[in-house]
């Protein structure tokens, strides 16, 4: 039996990113975001949705770039952090004893102790409602050697990224496999 | 140390998202996506990318509708199949023994079996490039009874969805709590 929910964003899984940016004065910040995901593949592209009133908001708007952070489970505590703070009014890297790194390829700092850093240069800003979605063109990725799998790809398993749930308000670590994706349902091929 | 792995879509975690359109005859049809995400609070939206050549992608354009349908672990297979086969070839609502019914508030099926549906309502396409991000607000979500908290919210520990691991290209299910959104990270709070 279905109940209607209403009008409601309770759709799941959503991520627990870190978004990084510089701010005027070249201040590194980083704001964590549930509201994001992969959007294209060719150029390799990343959403993630801001409200005008945060700090990174226009930051991102003016260096036009920005970095997708992926924490591990065990660093769920500083990402949550990272989504309470306002680096507007505190230095989140100074309180958290992180320490952040000018991106290679844009203008935006990677944070160095997050397993999995995206570097993403702005190139569509879509502004939907009470937030706007930015898209970046991934130019790199980078990946601790410890959270890689043998094809040199990031393993979910050794990462275990938090995810967010939205209905609970809560976060989830990852489980275990269900099997390899466009493989599984061939068995329902006809 | 961390690797440079290039331009690559290897953001987690990954939602598994069945797409419900119908299409110009009015034969209801579901496409998995990983590519989407929630994308604004008010009005509720969900954002999903496809790629042109999809069958869904002309659904969407025609009926400025889709559904978002999310299924549970133990229905991986059937989710990956949607993924895998084509609704202009094949009705795989058929061939999965999968019903459809028309959704209350668009132009679009919901997946009666899967627990949890986002009924959405087209507002914004965004071309990027492989893909086109399709942004869709969030006219009702409906969930089964089962999968429901103590808040009357969907849980994520019953709904147990699937996430896509894009390094691995597999699927995982969710784990164990870390703790409460806006909450465990107080503790950091100087």
């Amino acid at each position: 039996m279905k109940r209607s929910l209403g009008a409601k964003t309770l759709a799941v899984p959503a991520p627990v990113w870190v978004v990084g940016t510089y701010d005027a004065e070249g201040k590194a910040n980083g704001m964590t975001a549930a509201w994001g995901g992969i959007c294209c593949s060719k150029p390799p592209c990343v959403c993630v949705s801001l409200r005008e009133a945060t700090y990174s908001y226009g930051a991102i708007l003016e260096r036009k770039a920005f970095t997708v952070n992926v924490p591990s489970a065990g660093q769920i505590s500083i990402a949550d952090y990272f989504g309470i703070a306002s680096g507007r009014d505190i230095d989140k890297f100074a309180v958290t004893g992180l320490t952040s790194a000018k991106a290679e390829h844009v203008d935006a700092p990677l944070i160095h102790e997050f397993p999995l850093n995206l570097e993403c240069a702005l190139i569509h800003t879509l502004k939907i409602g009470l937030h706007t979605l930015f898209v970046g063109e991934i130019l790199d990725v980078k990946a601790d050697e410890s959270i890689l799998n043998v094809n040199g790809r990031p393993s979910i398993e050794k990462l275990n990224p938090p995810v967010f749930a939205t209905g609970e308000g809560a976060y989830f670590d990852i489980g275990q496999s269900l099997g390899a994706a466009f493989s599984i349902g061939k068995e329902l091929e006809v």
